[in-house]
């Protein structure tokens, strides 16, 4: 259907509105380019996305950093954008529809059952629709998938002991078994990858984890004789005992709810996420030996930009970028799709080059570069704003401050438990100080081989991320000037305890030198110049011996202490 | 009765627990010695405590600012002491009592509506027990107390004016009243005081606030003739239509349920608190002037200790402090009971001295001396660490980081609505760095010529205040070493926006110099010796004018730039 046969249907049989989520049944953001509902009818592709569709007008609900992307590719006339993190969509249906009467359409695949739960605690009044019939007609590609496993030289745990593990939690909630929905997750589990989606290796399939430790994995289209289709889930659904189901009610499609009966099923929640992000310690070696291969192809990147920028567009910085991982023997697939973007496209945060969009590198001006690979071994998730030329001062002095604020959270010691909220606010101190903010979260988790951002966040919502040691995330401070440019400098780090007072610390995974011509050391204190010297002298301690003698020598340069 | 005739009680009765709260009907921390049962009890004065009294044992429930304290002062064979913050009593009571099942009384006056819902809630299968007897017998004072207005001079607007901007949420709401029994709320609300407590001014009434704008006040004991007696409250609310009185359950005692019918009422939450904590203009000139009167009193105060600290003890610094504080016309009471200590005395936080534990000051130590006023025009809350002699480098140097921690927070920009638990950690980072914390809060809201401790918070726990414009609040970051010292710093700002960029700051009250000798300057960066020589040249500057020259040489020393 396009937008206007939704709005005709909806008028049609009197229903006041259609919330579409940008999901799948995984309800997870990784979705492919043919599966985004909402990019098939208005034409945004940001990654975060809702649409409300009423009979007379289409809301999008996106956030800030999708603020000038959204502006950019749908059309005004036709949809409403809202930016706002807080609380939607339930705010803005209570303010929308005031007196609470209001009927809502929704796909059961691609809603969660807490959602629905939300919706009818909040709206007695409202009448919910289930569109079983699936009117948008939205669907999993149907390309086929390669399964692989992930070999324990780098998983490091097999999974029948990460089953094993989580079995007890299983029996203690009284359940004869546990229906696990989140791709991601089943991924980890299993340690099983697929080739299905381009930025990130996981399985798309829902495991079915009895107590007695047998698994049953759901998926279609894939080249694993043991995996069942996906039309076998309700019969196998059934042959649970009502009552005796556990599951994460919160992150499961609404679906199951219609299949199994919510009263027949023992929300015990996510029983798998706490013991997924802390990592194991082959799995932080292999983190680390992932973040030495993926410098090899930054450095080398660098190096060409520094002698090749003129001329090149966007689209030419990430074919190159792209290539230059690509040349490592366990490189799997970019972590996501490369962003690269300059001057006025800086600023728009999560920007993706295309043909419409794609800017010529100037001199005088600078690149933001976020990108990064799964290899066999770990994964990695990287942005440098690098200097073409000699950038203006104000934009030097932009940098310096987002370094500063980068620096004050990566050199933070902090308790155990400390919020992601907490750890958002320690870095963006350096950048109120100067009236500057950004609108996205400072840092996120990043799975193992898995979907790039996971938990814990760091960010001002993040009240309920809480840290504890062996923990992988980004740090990412940026400052976006409307029409100008954009600066954002991320590395990845992991959480350590420091000995002897048992605090923790970020130790650094990423290995690639921060563009010292943008950097106004006037602007620095001792404490942060000391910072700078020393994570310069670590890379190239690390990745001279990797390096053929151009590039060292090129490195050599770029770590020379301030 | 006694611990024991309770338990013999509860056994004869078969009834598991009774649970007793530190409150009198106002539910608030401000009680009088003769309230305090848990004190007549147990031994124990500390203002955050909670009894669960079993048959066989009785378990004391406070926070981490008590945890010495409370064991010199219980008997451990009496007395478990459990120092928690984290969800109680609810948690506790769940492991516990693990089936679930248990008997418990509490007494509808002193436990609010908000805490029976949650324990119904929670544990569907106890029985709880509604005191209406009183079988321990708290009740109120029957001192008489002198009530007073305060001039609209210094409260800024009048009480017609208040009540007139809560109207409107009452009638929005359905209600034909609004029953309003916090006392701090109440005094604010009708520009009440009185003399009832010994360091807070206010009234200790409920109002019961009609849809016309007329107040009827409850309360006993009074000298101001249009308050009702308490007797008369049940009948006024009687009056009531039912289900069109609005209450805050969360903060009103369950008795208000038990006389209304809990069905009959409508929870609107706290209509006042939000406005209270924001000062107006008037308000917030008179906590300007109120503090160059309390700096003047702590400036005659810290020339006499310079001079005379020899042979006295902590009892002696009380008296001395109170006094030079009296001396001012428009003083009204201490904000608190003043607390002074030395040597090991300091590391107990919230410690008040007494004959059995006073010490006496010693050359080459430290005192602690945290201390406020009520005065007509403004409340104050300072905490000085002040050098006796030459105390040990350890301490100079924890006094340093303590200061960092507290310049951080102090100089911290930050956006509006930012929460108190993120302020709470920039604070606390600099103590971290050094495997240093603290176990209170980092700041609290100070009432105007009302309770000294309001909302917001500034603590890990904080994650629900959020700090606007034109609010009064502390800083003061601590370090306390068990058996050894105890330091702490302590300001009061309000938080005022940036000309320009909207963001907020915040604007220093206290003016009286930090102790020099107990700072190490090799410890502080440029920008912190900027800081406290900054404030040294305000605090010189505004104060001079009101002293005379043996004490405007003594600060003139005490302000030289680092």
């Amino acid at each position: 259907m396009t937008l206007s046969e939704i709005r005709l249907f909806l008028k049609k049989h009197k229903i006041d509105a259609y919330f579409l989520p940008r999901n799948n049944m995984f309800l997870e953001e990784d979705i492919l380019e043919e599966e985004n509902e909402i990019f098939s009818l208005i034409g945004f592709s940001g990654s975060a996305a809702s649409l409300v569709i009423c009979q007379d007008k289409t809301y999008l609900f996106t956030d800030g950093r999708y603020e000038l992307q959204s502006k950019m590719e749908t059309n005004a006339k036709e949809v409403e954008i809202i930016c706002s993190s807080a609380d939607f969509p339930y705010l803005w249906l209570q303010n929308h529809f005031e007196s609470g009467k209001f009927s809502l359409m929704y796909n059961p695949w691609t809603i969660s059952a807490g959602t629905i739960s939300k919706f009818t605690d909040m709206f007695p009044k409202a009448k919910l629709i289930c569109d079983e019939k699936n009117i948008l007609g939205n669907k999993l590609s149907s390309k086929n998938a390669h399964v692989f496993s992930l070999s324990e030289e780098y998983a490091g745990i097999c999974a029948e002991e990460k089953i094993s593990e989580i079995i007890p939690t299983i029996k203690q909630n009284g359940c004869d078994a546990y229906l696990l929905t989140s791709a991601n997750e089943v991924s980890w589990l299993m340690n099983l990858r697929s080739d299905a989606l381009p930025d990130s290796p996981i399985l798309r399939a829902f495991a079915l984890i009895k107590k007695d430790g047998s698994v049953s994995l759901f998926a279609d289209n894939t080249d694993k004789a043991d995996i069942l289709p996906m039309s076998k889930l309700e019969k196998s659904l059934k042959s649970v005992k009502k009552g005796k189901l556990g599951v994460d009610k919160k992150n499961m499609p609404q679906m199951i709810c219609e299949i199994f009966g919510e009263k027949n099923l023992v929300d015990i929640g996510d029983i798998i996420r706490a013991k997924q992000i802390i990592k194991n310690e082959i799995e932080l070696q292999g983190y680390i030996e992932a973040h030495k291969q993926d410098a090899v192809a930054m450095i080398k990147f660098l190096y060409w930009l520094d002698n090749n920028y003129k001329g090149k567009t966007e689209l030419d910085i990430v074919a190159k970028v792209d290539a230059f991982r690509a040349e490592d023997d366990m490189f799997l697939c970019q972590s996501f799709d490369t962003i690269a973007a300059t001057k006025s496209n800086g600023a728009i945060v999560h920007y993706h080059p295309s043909k419409n969009t794609n800017k010529v590198l100037e001199r005088n001006s600078v690149l933001l570069l976020d990108s990064g690979g799964h290899y066999q071994n770990g994964t990695t998730d990287i942005t440098r704003t690098i200097a073409l030329g000699i950038p203006k001062q104000k934009i030097v002095d932009a940098n310096t401050i987002v370094l500063k604020a980068h620096i004050a959270l990566a050199s933070t010691i902090f308790p155990k438990d400390t919020t992601g909220l907490a750890l958002d606010a320690i870095c963006r101190k350096e950048l109120w100080k100067e009236n500057m903010d950004f609108k996205h979260g400072t840092g996120h988790g990043v799975g193992f081989v898995l979907n790039v951002h996971e938990a814990p966040r760091i960010s001002p919502q993040a009240k309920n991320s809480h840290f504890s040691a062996n923990m992988v995330t980004s740090i990412e401070p940026g400052y976006y000037k409307e029409n100008d440019f954009g600066i954002r400098i991320e590395n990845l780090y992991y959480t350590k305890e420091c000995e002897n007072s048992g605090l923790l610390k970020f130790e650094v995974l990423t290995l690639v030198p921060l563009d010292k011509r943008l950097i106004n050391k006037y602007l620095l204190n001792e404490d942060e110049i000391n910072w700078i010297n020393e994570y310069h002298r670590k890379v190239l301690e690390t990745m001279s011996p990797y390096l053929d003698n151009k590039h060292k020598e090129w490195l050599e340069d770029a770590c020379a202490p301030l």
